[in-house]
């Protein structure tokens, strides 16, 4: 049985809420604006009561609403399947598992909360929302998600790959979507770049600012942010609780749980039920897998810094490169935030979880690998764990273990064979930031 | 539950084979070279035995050999899903029930016969196949098999969608195939086009010829094909074999079936299974659907015809618009092919299934509003079967009637995004194919 599929009944009607068990609390976020801890009044220009709640709970299960598991039952529960071919072809004797969260909508795990998000702003009047995407993952979920639920959005989308990705923006489209190259004229922040620069490529950061300038200064729109937040991780943990149960079902249980990591939400929300576990003593370890040319955990520092270019965000303390932070042009595969969710942050500087980074010619070797044996295309985000995956069974093989492996396959790559083509064409070179340029980086951070 | 998944052990382990049970016996192909019908040993330039025996058996049920079963474990059993959010949006009380075969590799139904195929040849010790594809979701299918298999493969790919759909090409790359733009210098029958018109975008019944006559030429290499044949036909009735089971743990049973039609293995794979049920007195209606610019059913002539533009297949008995039929520019949801399966030819003519054409603003309306409540974007081809569906669905609904509605959904559409693009630019026109043109090509028929 090489595919474990759940029935309908098992899909979580509750979110795990890793805060209720954190050994040391976390660092609250700061208001750019008063320089305190931002309150529940602040958060409510950008967003409804109930997600301000979740940002700020520690309750430890989180009901999750009929509507939002109406919508999810579209494409939840999500297999969980093992990688017999992949593990026939790499040589190795480590069991690997992965949970696949491609066959959503969107093609990926954000729906998980787009859905919910949309819906606490619809049930508090908000038929509006805004938010910002790279590549263009997060704006296709939310632009599923609004529709589903009857509701506008607008998405700022980086100029670069707005221009480099046309059928992203053909599939927002799709769900009625408003799409905006960032930076635009629309907003403070996007027409103070162009005129510095009126070919900028923008950035992520940048979008975000647009974005959230925009749902701050319209009573009908509210912003949506697609990763990072308590809220964000919270609502995926439906990932990691799933595939609990479906361990559960083959008698089987992880040593070992990869998952790329970029604004964390992936790689929270398959861990964080995990984790759980392993705080009530289990052995378990989880590793968020990072590219190399964007390491912030294994390469960044812990500090309070800014969300966004425009300084519009609260200040978190999280793992960061500083907020004006770019990786380079080279870098193919996803993953480019210059920070990472608090929750993981607070983690990995805890030592609960651990992290590695990868270059991208292993992320490509790996993910084509993957491809070719288990059939599925791989976003080159999710490739990222199956390199991490990938390495860890070959150094098993080496050590003479056997052991459980899973990851995370938070994605399909239909939308990103240029990625691929650009790597079979030979023009993806590895690259490490150099130390140097991060300490540079960093020097920006803000006093808190 | 709104969703049917089915254990693995229920993945057919036999092809259901209906020219077992036809009333009337089928009128056999002819040889474009003899004049006489096709015999084995002409076949073998193209074919391995085993294909050739199930082209022409008569055998009820054929044993699904267990390598192939374990690559379609891969993907299959593939889940039948109740469209409820959809039959929400049309406001209708019957049932729609649609196969979803989008989740294979290559992300339609065509792998089913792929894997088969290559296998078969693989074990006669060839190592290489050609083929053609138009779109690309058969090349598509033949790569990930023959990379399955470790197999080679080449792909001649007709033109205009060459240059069209580079990523349909950089899919076909990743899973190591050749991808030739035809027509190509590599053939006569390519030379012959280039040098009456250099700039010829190319058609499918040509890039069959080019595939064909390096099979023909080449000691090493056999040729595939992802339709029309009897053999492509069984190994496409896994899908509606599987369906049965699936409504029989529902339950219930579909009053009617619709499948897009193009040169018939999609309409073939869902239907036969039922149609066998049918000719044993079972009250079931299947209905293939076609495109109103390529009517090959509904206004094609069953008639002996070639099956490529050089004249080098065996002439089949089929319904058929003319070997030189090309539909308009302006369509674009697929489904081009002048010709029909001979099965499905001849079950048509026999008045045991039926048929329809639709245009393709309804293609598009109902498939755009399928995937805005289904969150499925779905391959244009399969799109004409939602648009069928539907409007099958509204008629009950005026004559007060609730039934239950069966559909093919037998790919997903994110390397079309270009089609949906046009649609929303406006730049799609619904197109009739004269009555005058079609007897104008049909004038070329042979005479056998």
């Amino acid at each position: 049985m090489s595919k474990v599929f759940l029935d309908e009944k098992y899909i979580p009607d509750r979110w795990y809420n890793i805060l209720a068990d954190l050994p040391m609390p976390m660092d609250p976020p700061i208001s750019p604006f008063t320089g305190k801890p931002v309150t529940f009044d602040e958060m409510k220009a950008l967003f409804p009561p109930q997600l301000i709640e979740q940002e700020m709970s520690t309750q430890r299960w989180i009901d999750i609403p009929e509507k939002v598991m109406e919508v999810m039952r579209l494409w939840r529960p999500t297999p969980l399947i093992r990688a017999e071919r992949f593990e026939k072809a790499l040589g190795v004797k480590s069991k690997i598992y992965f949970k696949y969260e491609g066959t959503s909508p969107a093609g990926s795990h954000k729906p998980n909360t787009a859905v919910a998000q949309a819906y606490y702003n619809k049930i508090n009047g908000i038929n509006r929302l805004t938010t910002e995407t790279g590549a263009g993952q997060w704006g296709s979920a939310l632009s599923v998600a609004c529709k589903m639920l009857e509701m506008q959005c607008r998405v700022f989308m980086v100029k670069v790959s707005f221009n480099q990705k046309p059928y992203r923006k053909s599939f927002m489209r799709m769900f009625d979507a408003e799409v905006i190259p960032s930076p635009s004229e629309f907003t403070n922040a996007g027409r103070e770049i162009l005129k510095q620069n009126p070919e900028s490529n923008g950035s992520l950061g940048l979008a975000i600012s647009e974005a959230v300038e925009e749902a701050a200064g319209r009573d009908d729109t509210n912003y949506a942010l697609g990763s990072v937040l308590n809220h964000v991780v919270l609502h995926q943990t439906v990932i990691g609780l799933e595939t609990k149960k479906q361990f559960e079902l083959i008698n089987d249980y992880p040593d070992k749980i990869f998952a790329s990591c970029g604004g964390g939400s992936n790689f929270g929300g398959i861990a964080i039920p995990f984790i759980k576990d392993k705080l009530e003593g289990k052995d378990v370890e989880a590793i968020a897998v990072e590219p190399a040319s964007c390491p912030t955990l294994t390469k960044g520092r812990f500090a309070y810094d800014y969300g966004d270019v425009a300084k519009l965000t609260p200040i978190m303390k999280m793992y960061t490169l500083g907020h004006d932070f770019e990786p380079p042009a080279i870098h193919a595969g996803g993953l480019r935030y210059h920070g990472e969710s608090p929750i993981v942050s607070h983690l990995y500087h805890e030592g609960i979880i651990d992290a590695q980074n990868v270059h991208q010619s292993d992320i490509f070797k790996y993910g084509i690998m993957f491809a070719q044996t288990e059939g599925i295309v791989p976003a080159p985000e999710s490739a990222h764990a199956i390199a991490a995956a990938a390495m860890e069974a070959e150094n098993n093989m080496e050590e003479g273990k056997e052991k459980s492996i899973l990851f995370c396959l938070s994605g399909h790559g239909f939308f990103d064979m240029s990625a691929y083509d650009a790597y079979f064409d030979g023009k993806l070179e590895d690259y490490e930031y150099p130390e140097e340029a991060i300490r540079k980086s960093l020097e920006n951070l803000p006093n808190v």
